[in-house]
Parts: structure tokens; sequence; C-alpha cells
């Protein structure tokens, strides 16, 4: 691609097949959520009444798959802003991602293990557990490539510290949600989900992309 | 890619990667469809019209794969169709593409739903609510992006009205689908089974895609 | 992207995201087909030699997947062969594609079917039938496609008629195949197996590429 | 695409399809790894005590889900430094990827039989086998590819023999596994599990690709 060529005069490879990579891993993550909400086989001629509350008797697992994706999906928006400014791409930050895709495939082992297990202290610590490796990848690639423009290029100090401040508020809430894991689960639960909320509202990043 | 660059300099994030992530989960929903069509095991000395039998029993599965398969093409077509016009991004546009896709990878769990269950009311009405959701994401965004050219910029009001006369068209459908869940589920499935056939006709949009 | 907006300019939408799309159903369906390879589940303390016979027994369903794999690997090449023209799309080539894409996502049930009953009628039939269904689509959206024109713009003549020459040597073939499956199963299988054998050799299609 | 223009009148296939498919296999074969980590059905009133060892239970398979998730990640950076270099395609090209990609496939496998089988020699043996392939291919498509700049155009002879340095390291590392497997099978696991970490170390070609 033409493309290619002008990245290329600059320095490093272009980080757009990382950005198919992890396109296509959260892709899978977010589908793979689903296959592990199994549907328990009822007989055919089974009254409206029994499938009705079969459906029901699903509803936690459906929405521990809905909190999944809703959580895969900041993560995948997180990735996406960071990788607006990042340009070029290195050694450190292939692994780093790497790693940080290595998450993203663990999270619906996490979620099938809250399935499975309930929400008990060893599910609800290591799904907070998952989602403190990605977040702390996100903040390292993030200050990675932001030193000194290292892999961005000249960047705005405030889209800096905006991104960054996102990540941590992630991170803060996914920590929060790991300590309650362990005096509280459902509690530490109710932490996981409501982080996505936090997300829903447009933050001081919104305002520097628009410019 | 030096694209970015040009629409950087407007406003928002450039959507090619919101694209990536549709099309690799539309790309796995699609091929998930197949997998929850289990093949029974026959001993291998069978006779041919033992197999035969058993093929043709499989039947009704294959033909609600084929069906689902194609639902997902129409709400792809749909999805393709709006961000050939939607040139940026921006926070909500990427929350309604999450629970658009959302609701593209329940469309399995729908599917599978219906495979165990029969049509049944309770299955119905799952898979037209599913298929609602989805219609409603599209209708949604594509007015939230046109309105004052807010994600298209300058756009021919024909296409935008076209466009959306053509998501309300298929939400009418599944309504009616849904609606008919609940009186006469053979008759709900055949409405959802219907819906793509109208968009195999080319509409006004082709008209304008065209010139 | 700026290249979409040349495209504009020209007709129809530009076909980036059928590729796309294509790309993601094809590298599942590709890794679904491993996945039917079911590992027998063995004792930690079985004798190497047993575990030896557990491999070579697997034999037939591998040679199975790298025989399904390859014959997608042969379909995609067509496939990516076509996209390198088709500049545009419209209607008719998002559905002739999408069926051409559920052939794809088939070819894993045809193998596994094939696994788990043997090279019966039944099973070689099946799997040629998909095999004919994907080569007519790719028959059928080149002609549509190069018919004047239409989605490609000015063509070399030589290119139309190697391209369309090598889709109709893969029908003959798969044609032939699906002819022995009523007679001669195993010959069927051979003929399948065959035929990506015959796509190695590079054809009149790679010297104009070439140019 | 505008790019592609240009690359049609040097010669052959722009290579952006085979990354494509080559991201999507990988994130569908990572993704796959942690499918394969079936998890034990606990009742959900069992004692957080036995929650804990059952998941420490788990700890091999998802060790070598991690270790499987690296190892591909190692494969897929050397195809992405590749494909940087890589600027057109050609049919004998394709091939080599779709036998590359076969033994990406295939990777998942491997795991899952060590997993089922643990680490003996036919386990093991497998293993590196399907690893040589993968590196045999990579060594095989970067010679073809660079001979007298065949697919890349003018290309620095550093370049061409840091790459091809690398990755016969790689195959030497997976050799030497290999053989251990039937000597020593936990060595040759310990001998694949390290070679990543080999590749974190920046080298020679990052010298380059900065310049």
């Amino acid at each position: 691609m033409s493309a290619n060529a002008d990245e290329r005069s600059l320095a490093g490879l272009p980080p757009n097949r990382i950005e198919a990579l992890a396109d296509g891993i959260f892709a899978v993550a977010m589908t793979v959520l689903v296959l592990e909400v199994h549907i328990p086989d009822l007989p055919e001629g089974a009254s409206p009444d029994a499938l009705e509350r079969a459906l029901w008797a699903l509803g936690p697992k459906l929405a521990s798959f809905a909190v999944g994706f809703v959580i895969l999906g900041t993560l995948w928006i997180g990735h996406h802003y960071q990788f607006h400014y990042i340009r070029r791409s290195d050694r450190p930050l292939l692994w780093v991602n790497l790693l940080f895709l290595l998450a993203i495939c663990s999270l619906p082992f996490a979620v099938a293990i809250l399935g499975a297990w309930g929400p008990s202290r060893v599910a609800c610590g290591l799904y907070g557990a998952v989602l403190l490796v990605a977040g702390s990848c996100l903040l390292a690639q993030w200050i990675y490539a932001t030193r000194g423009g290292r892999l961005t290029g000249p960047i705005d100090a405030r889209v800096v510290s905006a991104l960054r401040g996102r990540v941590m508020l992630g991170m803060l809430g996914y920590g929060t949600g790991l300590a309650l894991a362990f005096v509280a689960p459902r509690a530490s639960l109710a932490c996981y989900a409501a982080m996505p909320l936090v997300y829903l509202l447009p933050g001081r990043i919104d305002r520097h992309v628009k410019r």
C-alpha cells in the first residue's frame, strides 16, 4: 500500500496489522462468549410455560454474557482510541499488545468460570485479575508510545493525559472489584458491570478528538 | 494510513475499525450458526438409506442455519450501505454499534434455541426480539449520523430517506413476525424467512449509489 | 478512506468490505475444520505405543481436515483473483457473494459428515454439491461483473477468459466427483482431493497478472 | 483502493488479502486455544477451597494455552515483518502461505493433544513437527520473495539476512525441541516455551526497520 511507503520513511512498522489482529481477536472473543451459554435440551412437546421458565433460568448466564461483551467493548474502544494516535510499532509494542490480547482471549474463560461456579471469591478474583492485566497493558503501551512522541509523533499533551486518565479510571474500577472479590463477591460483580457505564459518558478526550 | 490524516482534520475517528470489528463478528456469527447443526453419530456400516434418512432429518436445522445466515447477510448489507456514507465516528456511534453487534452475536443463540425447542412462542419471540434490537440500532445510528450531516458530511437527502426507508421496512417485517410469535409461531418463522427476499430487490438507494 | 471517494464517483460501493467479510469467513471456516477432529481421551499413564496408535487412528480425519483446508484455499484464491479486478459492487454481487459464503460455511459441515459417516454415497454427494454451489457462484459473479466491464471497468478479454476457464475447470472436477459419488465414493473423494493440485500449477492468468 | 492501482502496474497481486486471511486465522487460532481449557462442573455450593483447588488443577492447561498463544504470537510477528517488505504476491507465495496457515490452524490441535495426553513423546513430537512446518514455510517464502527482489523490489541485503537469521534461529530451537521429544519430553516442552523469550529481545532487524 502506498501509505506504507510513507510510514516506512518515518520509523518502525505501520500498526495496521496489530489493529487487524486485535479486531479479529475481539470479534472472536465476543462471539465465543455466547457459545458458553449452553441450551438445556427440552422435549419438543414441552409446555410453553416450561420453555419460558427454562429461558428465564438462563437469565444469569445471558446477563453475564452481555456484561462480558460490553466490558470487551470498552477495552476495544480504549485500544481503538490509542491506535488512532499510535502511528508506528516496534517490538516492545508488539509484545505488550500480544499480552493484552492474551488477556482478551482469557476473558471468555473467566466468564465461563463465573457462569459455572457462581459469584464466588475465586471466580470474581480471576475476572478482576484478567481485567487488570488488560488495563495495565493499555496503560503501559500508552505511556511507552507517547513518551517523547516515540511512536505517535508530536502529540497534544492534553490528549496524552486524557487517554491516560481514562485507562487509569478503568484500572481503579477493576482493582476495586478485585479487592471486593475477597470480601463481597456480589459487590465485586456489580463493580465490574458498572464500569462500562462510566465509559458511556463522553470525556475530555472526545473534545480533543473532535477538534 | 495517510487517509487517516485527512479524516483527523475533519473531526472524530475514522470508522474503519468499526467496520473491521463488525465484519469479524459477522464472519464468526455466520460460521458459528453451522456449528449448531450437530451431526448424529451413525455406525460406519449403516446402510446408505439410513444415512440419507439421517441427512433429511437434519433438514429443518439446515434450513434454520441457512435462514439465519441470510438474515445476518441482510443486516450486514444494511450496515455496509450505512458506513459507505458514515465517514467519522464518535462515542455514541461506537456504543450503538456495540449494541448492534451484541444482537448479531445473540442471533446464533436464538437460532439454536429455535433448533432445540422447535417453533414455539418463546423461541420465535426471542428470535424476533433480537432482530428488532438489531434493526433499531441501525435505524438509530442512521438518524444520529445523518442529522445535519453530523458524521457523514453533506449528504443527499434522498440517500438519507432511501436508507431510512429500507431499515424501517425490515423493522416492520420483524415486528410483524414478533407479534405473530404469540398467536401463530409457524407464521412468525415464515415472516422472518421471507424478509431477506424483500431485500433481494434493488431499491431507491441502489439508483442513488450508482450515480 | 480517500480511496472510497474516488470509487464513489465511479458507481456502486467499493468491494473492500466484501473482501473483509470473505476473508473473515474463510479464516473461521478453515480453523473450524480442525475443531471437528475430536481427540480421544486416553489415560495419562497410557503407553507411548497406545498414544501413537491413537494418533495414527486420527489419520483419516486429519487428512480430511487438510484436504478441506486446501480446497477452501483454492476457492479463496479464486475469489482473491476475481476481486483483484472487480472494483465496484452492487446488490446482485453482494447476494451472489453471500450465497458463495454460505457454501464456504457449509464445507466444514460436509467435512464433518464425511468424518462421521465415512466415504458413503450421501457424504460424498453432499461434499460435491457444496463445492459445485461455491464454484457456480464464482462463475456467476465473474460473468456478471465482467460483462461489458460492468463492475470491473475496462478489462483485458484474455484476463476474463483465463479466469473463467479456471473456475470452469474446477466445476468440471467437482462435477465429476459428484457423479462418481453415486457409483464409487472413494474415487469421488480422490477426485476432490486432486483438484487443488491442478490449481498449484500457474496458468494463463498468472502471465497476465504479471504484466 | 487507489494503492492497488499502483501495485498492479508493477506485477502480481497486492498481498493485502494474504495479510487479512492470516490475521483472521491467527485471531481464531489464538482464541480457540482457550476453548480447549474445559471447566470442571462443580456444585454451586462447593466450598471456596474446593474451587481454588479446581482452578489450580487447571494450571497446566492454562500454562499450555498461554505458551501456545505466545508461540503463535512469535510466528505472527515473523509473518508481519516479512510482509512489511513483500509487496507483491504470486501463486507460489499464495500456496506457501496456505501451507503456513494450515500449520497455524493445526497448533491448537497439537496443544489439545498435549493437554489430553500429557507431555509424552508423541504429543511433544507432534507439537515440534507443526512448528517446524510453520518455520519452514516462513523461511521458504522469505528466500523465494527476496531472491533478486522478486516480490519485494530492491531490498537492503542486511534486512534479508537479518530476517532470515531470525527464522532460522526459531527453526533451530523447534528442531532441538523435536529431537528432545524422543528422549526427554519435558525438556522438549521447556525448549518450545523458551523460544518466544528469544524473540522478546530486539535483533538486528529492529535496527534496520527503524532507519
